[in-house]
Parts: C-alpha cells; structure tokens; sequence
C-alpha cells in the first residue's frame, strides 16, 4: 500500500521540526511537501533554516534528514491541497485559522494549534483515550461542506493528565480533580520562549491561557460522543500551571476525587492494566504501554523518565491516598510535551483515523 | 537594657551560618558563644570553616563578620548554660535530641531542628499566626522541671503556608487545604543536599518526611491552647512536594477550601490588611506587612520576591476561584526558607518570647 | 552646589533600568528625563513598563522609586538638550547614531551603546584606567563643532580584563593577552536576550562581535593621549568568548605576558595596591578598591563575588605563573557586567568628568 | 572466537554503571564479574543499588540490562583474577592503588583511575593518538614480573585536546598550547560531586589537581616509544579548569602556537583528514571519524553536541587565527566526558590491545 503523501505547515519552526524528526521512515507517512512563511519560500529546507548570523537553525536532538534537507520549500499560502493525502500543521493559532479550513476542503487536517479545539464539530483527540470521538469529522465534514477534516491534538499539559485519569475514569468514576504543573521551556517554543534570564533560578508561576485550556479540553477528551455531539465529561477540573527550568517533560501533581472507594494498590493496577482503545493499541507511534507505574518514590522525574517508550508513554509515581478528597488520591506524572504532546501525538492521531478507515 | 548573651549550637554549618548572619547588629541579641562538633572545637571560627583543600566554606552572601571571625569555637557537648541566657540551634534532629534538653534545663532553646515539634508542651511558634501559644512553655518547664525550654520552629515549607491561611481561617475559617510545593535546594542543606547532577534540567518529586511535616504542623500552628495544650485545628491538610532548581525561596501553589462564601476581593483583602498578633508587630525581625499580595499575574516568583522585607514577609499572587472545592480558592505564595523560614524565624521567636516576658 | 539634570535615553529597557537603581539618591545628579520609543511616549513610567499581559517588566531587583514610576516618558526624538544639563543614553547601537550626535551637540551624552567607541576623537573611559584620556572631549567638541560630546564605555567585557591588565602594564608593562570569557546572560539583554532553551545544561561557545570588541577597546583605553589622539597600547590581544548559564557577572580566564620578570607575589601586590587615576578614588560610585584579589583558590565566583562593593570592583583569584608565555602569568577575574560594566560605569564616567570639571 | 570475560572493579558507582552500559551487547567482551565494597558483596546488583530511601540508584540514561540486575556483587578483595581474562577499574585512586596491582600479576587491567598513569612503564592510551605506545606494557610486564598489566586512560579533559591536538602535531608540529576548560559536572562523580547550591547561577574556577594532570598527560600521550621508555613531547602545555552547570560534556578553549607557519583552512583540513593510528579505525568502538570540524559558528556546543557518534567523537568549531602566538590558533572544542573521556574510552583501549594482540 502506498504511503500516505503529507504537507508540514509551519515546517522550519520547533514544532516543524519536531514533526520532520518524527515522520522520518514512518511506514505508513511520507514527507512530501514543506511550507513555512514567504521567508522562506523557495529555499531548500536546510537554506531556510540558516540565520543570517551563520547559525542553523535546527534545534532538535535528532539529525535533519539528507532528503528532507534538500526538498523546497513552498510559501503556506500556495500549498494545492491536491498533492497530498493529508497535512500536519505546525503554525500558530492565528495562522492556523487561515491556511487549515483552506486545506481542509480537502485533506484531514492535524494540528497542533489551539485555533479549532473547542469547535462542537472538532474532535480532539489522543487515540487511548477517546478513539471513539473520531467519527465527529463526518458531522464536521458534512456541517462545513468539506471533503477533508481538521482534527487538532490536547495542549501539552492536557494530554499526561488526561492519559491517566482515563483508567480511573473508567474503573472509578472521577469526581473532580486538582492539578499543578511543572512546565518545561520546551512547551512555550522559541520565539522568544522563555528567555534564560527569567527562568534560571526561578518558577514562573503562570502560563497565559493554559489554565483555562487544560480545564474545558480534559472534560471534552473524556466526555462521550452522543447524537453527532460530544458531551463533556462532569469532572470538575481546577488547575495552576507553572514554568521551571526543565527542557523537556512536564511534570504534573495530581489530586483527584473517585467516584467510589478503592485502594491505592486498585488505583495503581488501573494504571498499569489500561490498554486504551483497542484500535490505537499496535499504531507505528504506539508505546508498549500508556503508563508506566514507577516503584520508585523520587520518580518520575522529567529528564530521566520523559522519553520513556519514545517519550509516548506518561510515567505515574508515588500514588498515595489524599486526605482531603472525598476518595481521594495524588500522584505526580511526566509527560513528554513535545513527543507525545505534540508532534509525535498529532501523528499517531493520523495512524489511529487511517486505521479506523476514517482518511477517505 | 543588656544585651541577651546566645550561643549558637550547630555554628558551622549552612543553617548556623545563618544565624550568625541574622545576629549581626541585633538590637537586643548578642552572639557569645559559638559551638561546633569536637573537630572544629579550639579553633577560631573562621578557621573552623577552613576546608583542607583551602575553600572557606562561608556560604551566606552577607560577609562573616570580623568578632564572629576570630570567635573561638566549642565542642557542643561542652557548652556550659549558665555563660549564657539563650541558645539558638542550628543542628540535625539527631544531635538537637542530645543538646537541647540539656541547655533548657537551664536557659531557653530557640531551634530550627525537627526533634521536639510534635510533643505536646512544645508550642511551634509563627510570631504573628500564633504567638498565644507561647504560654505553652510554662506547662514544658513545669513537666519537665526545666527553668529553661525548647521553642522549635515550624518547617520551613510549613511557616509560608501557615502564614497565608492565618488570615483566612480568622476571618472565613478554613475547611481544608491542598498544596503542591515547588522547593528551593537550600532547605536540603549541604551534607551533600541536591547534588546538582540530579536537578539541572529536572524535577525531584520527594522529599522524604516534608509532606507528613507540613500536614501535622499546619494544624498544630493554626490551633488553639486550651488547658495548658494545643488543640490542632481541624482543618485537613493534604500536600505534595517537590524539589526545583532555585537557590532560594519555596514556591507553593494552594489550594484552599473555606468556611464560607467570599469573594476574590474579600480574600485578597483579608490577606493585605492582615498584621497577625498585636506583640508580633514591632519586633525587631518583623516586617512591616506579613503578607504581600501582589497584582502581576506573573508574580510571585521566588528569584523575585523571596527578599522581600528582608525575607521576612510571604508574597501571594494569582489569587483566583477554584471551581473544584466548596468556597475554593487558588493562590501561589513564596516563602523564604532560610530567612523566615529558618535563622531568622527563630530569632523572630526569641524576640518575641522577650517581649512577651517569657524568657525569665 | 544644584545637582546635573539627566535625561535618561532608551527609559524602559534593561539597561535603562539599572540606570534608574543606580541613579536612585545620586548626590550630583538628578534624573528629570525619560525617554524611550514612541509606543511609550505620554505614558507615566510605571504604565509604559506595563505589558499587555499584565506583567510589570521591571527587572532589576532594586525597587521602581516612586517618582520614577510616575515620571512621564516623551519620545527620544522629542527630547530637548536644552532642559538637561547632560545624558545617558541606554539605547541599541543604531538608535544611538541618531539620537546621541542630536543631544552631544548640546550636552554631553554618557553612553553604554557602541556606536560611537571606536572615533578617533571619543575616549573610551574607565575613571581608574585611563582619566588623563578624558580631555580628548575637547578635541570633539572642536572637529565636530558640539557643546556637548558623546563618551561611550567599553564593552562588559573589555572592562574587568583592562582594570586588572591596567596595574601590571603600570608595574611591569604587558605583551599580550589571551582571554576566554564565560559570560553571564545579562549582557545580552531581553531582546530576546539568551533563550532558555539555548542555554540551560549548556555552554554557546560564540557571542558576535564580542571578541574584535574586547581585542580593539582594550589597546585604546590602555594607551595613551598625545597630541589630541589616542595612540593604542601595543599590548596583543586575542580572546574567546562564550556565554553560560550565569545570570549577571562575566568570568574571565586570562593569560599575560609581562614586559619583564615578576614573582607571583608582585602580580598580586601590584594589583592589591593599585589605586587608578588620583581623580578617580572619591567619586560618589568609586569602590574602595577597584581589584580585590582573593585567596580562596575557589574564587572568584560570578554568583559570590559579582556584587563585592556594590558590583564595581573586580575580583581576581588563582594568580599563578603560566609556563608557556614570556613572563607569563594566569588568572581568573569576575566582573559585574551590568554595573561597573554598564551603568554605574557610565555614570562613574559622568561623576569623574564632573570632577575633572569638563562638562561645562 | 569466545568473548573475553570481564570483570568490572566499582561495579556500583557512576563510573561503573557508565562501564556496565557501554559493555552491553559488547562484540568480543562479556561482563561475567561484578565487585563493589564489602557493603554490596553478596546482593544482587539491582539491590544493591537500592537505596535506605527507596530509591534505585542507576544514574546513566540507559537501562540496566536485566542480566546484570540479578548479577551477584563480590567484594573487591575477593576477585579472583582467574575466573577473568580482563579487569575494567571504575575505583577511586586509592582503592585502585590496592586492587589494581593485585589483578595485574594475572590479567590486564584497564582504569579509568589516575593511579598508575604517571608511573614511567604504563602506557597512557588514546587509540587513535597513541597505539604505538601500547607494547610498553611488555616492559611493564617485565619490571614488574606480571603477567597482566595495568593500562590507564588519561583525564577526561586531557583526551579532547590530545585528539584534537594529534593531527595538528602530526601535520605542522606544535609548540604550546594554552587552554581553559569549562567542565560538566558529571566529571566529579556523585560522591557528592558538585552540589547544586553551588554551581547553579555560577561558574567554579578550580578544580584541584585538574590542570597539573591535563599539563602532564597531554605530553605523554603526544611523546613517543623509544627504547622502552615514553619521551614526553616537547609541546609546552598551560590550562585554567573550570566547572560550570553542564550535565555531560566538556567544552575547552584551545589556543595553539605550531610549529609552522599554516592557513585556517589547512588546519581544519588537517582535522578533518585525520583518521589516527589505522589499528584503531575499525575497533567496535571507534566513531567513523574521530574530529568533527562543524561550519556552524555556534557550535560546538555541550548539550548538541556531546552524543555525537555515541558520544567518541570529539567536536571542534570556531577554528580561526590567534593574533598572539606565533603560527597561532584558536578553537573551541567539546569532548563527552563520561564517554570517550571515560568508561568507553577505556574499553576502546581494551578493544585496540585486543587487535593489536597484546592480550594474550
């Protein structure tokens, strides 16, 4: 079969580049087109990237592939939705509002942007959790007129919180749940990001709009998907987002209320056993396991746990009865915000909707 | 009026640095006596901080004043009680259960050490939260039949919180309380404390013993003496603690649940025009407000704000609703942990026990 | 005897902000002048500073005076020599080129900027170093046909290596230099200055510019005043600059080769005993000594001994005889990038031509 | 052909899990033995590594193979050199001083301790700078009637700059080299190493013995074999060692005097061309080249660019003219500490002895 042809909107910045590192010798994916800013426009990939100062500008770990150094790059405005099957988009919220309806009339549209999240017809996805909501794109498709879809991935800072409360969701019922996060630098990309001067030595303790995003998108992630709609789920979710001097992997302390009784040895089994949806379970992007439970109490940490399985999977640890709560339970998590957060999220989204017949 | 003659057990070390540096110029304190394990024992001090490999092993910014310099330091086991009026200690809990009781079998004990927090005729003393509990040591000396006592401060994760809950229990009451606490390495010491290849570009999120601390200790501060002992409020208190890269300065995020409805402006206001006990207000140490609120959603940060009056004073932002628990609120605060919430905390204590006339 | 009316250029930026703490109870000079963009202009300080994000973006850790903070901001384009006796300007290089010559044909102009260093008719001045250069202001004055005149200081980083070059060239003359720098993040500002991403768990081994700067400035400030110009020191000169992860105070490792022999002994007593220029000792922002050489062979170290007396003097340590040059010798130095490198420098420039009475 | 069997001396530490994972899935080596203090001997190495505290001290990224975890730990003293054809040596220098000799009468030993590397029979091997000083070890075993012997390799901070230096002493000669080092902190070990109060915010200026060890070695690996003796080259060498907030990873900057006269372009070329001794090109260990010239004048940088080629190459940037020295030139380097700079460098050692059949 052949592989599926994507354009990368937003390609040369950090997310881009995160999706080029993740797509290299994808078995169902091929790179085929890139396109940035008029900047950029009809430089090789690895031109554009060059700074005037001489500085490349390629930030992640992973080696820039030889192909896709050499391949043009095309202006986002002159992307023809025709030559591929489906697009990634890696821009800001502001442009995504232009270019993916644009290419949506055509293509399924993934997204890392915030631009379309909280759209009743949008689905928003992490293949574990909720591969059941899928299907809202034929609504979609049918209310816009469109032959493609968009369907953008969680914020960062969702995604870990909501990966682990799927399983005690499902086994417990969840009431309510209380979160801070520990954000890394990563998370905020690079223009300017956080700039060294207010981060060494230093917590910021707030991150403009996030509260608000991981509140309405994990009841959204984990509600039911009813009469061509999705019904939010009724967890009260209350949370306080902070910046530290991490590079990758954000960390989030957890205090959730269950719907009933349960000990903290059910608590931790429910995490262990979860498989999510079975459909998302063999996916190319797909960890051995969503969660991993550490023994260790002075684990997770973010650097030593954050790519764990490829950095898809969320590492839990010291889970712990709360007082408070009515049946209540804490625990910390690390996610990898820029893996399975972002990138490598909105990738294995594509892999889950191919797999569920859902790309035609 | 004569000065108060102190010795300071534990001088060597980062937290005794801290005394020393608090002590310098006291109004009504003066540092006679310095003590030290057998090793540094007939050594002038600064020589005592002399490493073998030529480091002096000052830590504290202030400069080690000339007379403490040239002080001559002895072992702990030979401190004589009656050269002085008061000790400060700044030793392990281990070495604290040794010391202390011997000293306050004659003067009076101000300690920074865990050893004696929870017995029962051991008040834990926050001067402005709960300087009503000083009496307590009456009942100590009486059962003991000591003439001196033992004052310990609180945690220094604890002392932050407690401050900030004074004012809302006094005037809303509080129900319960859920924290997450961001902490500096400075509170983990330097025997070896956070090494740093375990939290550049990381999170630690255990420290061991600290949540039981701060859970036991807030309810003991916040209570009320009744018949010659402390009756721990019954506000249920539930944490979770973290260790980040930040020299000083503990942030915490709260979560709080009150007794009745207020308003964001109530709760805000109760905070700033709080001035805690009466006799607590014009101590030397005393800040001119306990509590700073501040308005910049991006405050408080601890690079920031821990010095603020001199370190004394616990900085509050973010002051919002919580839509999770019943008449919540969320907050963050940062505390300084080696100034209010060590050296010269105890020394707030002794000042205060002075001017409540309990020191004789 | 009035103080000088000062008006500040480029107001609201880092660096006009540590002009404003350092200008805060100056006894000569009076701050009644803000300028900055045309986006500030009509603004009071205090809400010029404010973002739309409601942060306050004030950054230095003294506190914003109050008069500042109410101080009206006009445009740098709209600012009239006439109402101020002289100026600072804090502004980037191209912004300096149109706005200092403008002001400079009226009053003299300070500046941090280094658009104007590298005339032949401007001195580059370090009070201690090179006062006797300061007459060449007359000579501008005459070519250039102004009542003012524009005197830069150096670059951070050429300031703390030519304070410390400038007793051993005095002592024993000097050949050459080699220098690595590791410098602090300040240096570069917010704009966006160092990204945290860049910097954390990392050294940026290339600061543009920064070398031929170091290398070009300190053969001027170390020569000598003849006949209305200023022929450079024959010292060579050859540095490496790079950046880490260290908020404020550049270390510098260098390597010297003296004109003639000398023990390790003189290097220091030659440094210990300097004194600078006579009219360089009692102005107002003089340190005591302008080098402090420490013995610890752990020091000096950025974060200990950047703000030894007040940030304006540099420290030096590990002096010891290099084996490879001619009369070689080796050390390490800390200097305060952002006060005796920036500011405070600039306004010790102003205080000792005050005093050499050439401001008139 | 069978595997070597290995035992691996400081099995416990951080040096010794570094060896531990660069031995997995070894070609022609097996690690049959594990010794660590009298407090480990007997348990199974997972649990010894546990921690009182709970925590599982495995420091090194990767995961510890599940065949070493339930490996049985000996006691040092009990390591019978039969039951091994190699010993690796991860021990402090004084522990290496007793065990090392001990093996030695029977097996060879290779050490990453600075025990045995000055002593004038023990070759000190970079493979690719050195080879031929291998067969000194015959000598040794003579003098010292051994049948094994004890190879050492150099400093972590030596070895970066010999291979840098080797092809530039090989092609032009050099005369001196002036060097100042910015170190990581994984260099000092955990015990307790560099502690995070102190190089957070901050740079060390002195690593004690670090610069007489770098001085003396780089003479003796670019000195040659002459009648059973090493002839140290005549290069005159000086170095300031500093440690700053790096994780892995030194960074150096290199000043170089050559021995004629070159171009910037003939010396990157000549780094480039290099491929060393032609034993060692095809070692299991050995990188596809051991320099990396970068073009990106930002680099190298530590944290980009330490892993490259598993962390055996060393990278090299910013190769210019130094104005001071005659034929001079500067450069910047980065060398993975932990890497080549330590366990896998000594089993490149292993590995080249093993070609060079001196083994048996």
């Amino acid at each position: 079969m052949a592989k599926l042809r994507a354009v990368l909107i937003g390609a040369t910045g950090l997310a881009g580049q995160q999706f080029i590192a993740a797509l290299k010798d994808h078995p169902h994916i091929e790179l085929t087109g890139l396109a940035a800013s008029p900047r950029s426009a009809g430089k090789a990939y690895a031109e554009a990237l060059r700074a005037s100062n001489g500085m490349t500008a390629w930030f992640v770990p992973e080696a820039l592939p030889e192909s896709i150094a050499k391949m043009k790059v095309v202006s986002g405005e002159e992307v023809q939705a025709k030559d591929y099957d489906i697009a990634f988009s890696a821009v800001e919220s502001d442009v995504a509002k232009e270019v993916e309806p644009r290419l949506a009339k055509d293509i399924p549209v993934f997204s890392a942007a915030s631009a379309f999240r909280y759209e009743a017809d949008v689905p928003l996805l992490i293949p574990p959790v909720n591969a059941a909501h899928a299907p809202l794109v034929r609504e979609q498709q049918k209310r816009r007129g469109w032959k493609g879809f968009i369907v953008p991935i969680p914020n960062c800072t969702t995604t870990g919180m909501a990966i682990t409360l799927a399983p005690l969701a499902e086994r417990f019922g969840i009431k309510s749940v209380l979160m801070t996060s520990l954000q890394a630098m990563s998370g905020a990309g690079r223009s300017p990001g956080v700039i060294g001067l207010d981060i060494l030595d230093n917590v910021i303790p707030f991150i403009p709009k996030e509260e608000e995003k991981v509140q309405v998108e994990t009841k959204k992630i984990l509600g039911s998907l009813e009469g061509g709609a999705i019904a939010p789920h009724d967890v009260r979710v209350s949370c306080t987002c902070t910046r530290v001097a991490v590079m990758e992997g954000h960390t989030e302390s957890v205090f959730v209320s269950l719907s009933r009784k349960a000990s903290v040895q059910e608590v931790v089994s429910a995490m262990r056993e979860w498989r999510g949806a079975e459909v998302s379970r063999n996916l190319p992007s797909a960890p051995p396991r969503w969660i991993e439970v550490l023994d260790d109490p002075f684990r997770p940490q973010p650097r030593l746990d954050r790519d764990t399985h490829g950095g898809m999977a969320t590492t839990v640890g010291r889970v712990r009865e709360d007082s408070v709560l009515e049946n209540g339970f804490k625990f910390l998590l690390v996610s990898h915000n820029t893996k399975m957060g972002a990138a490598k999220g909105a990738i294995l989204v594509a892999e889950l909707m191919r797999a569920q017949g859902l790309l035609g």
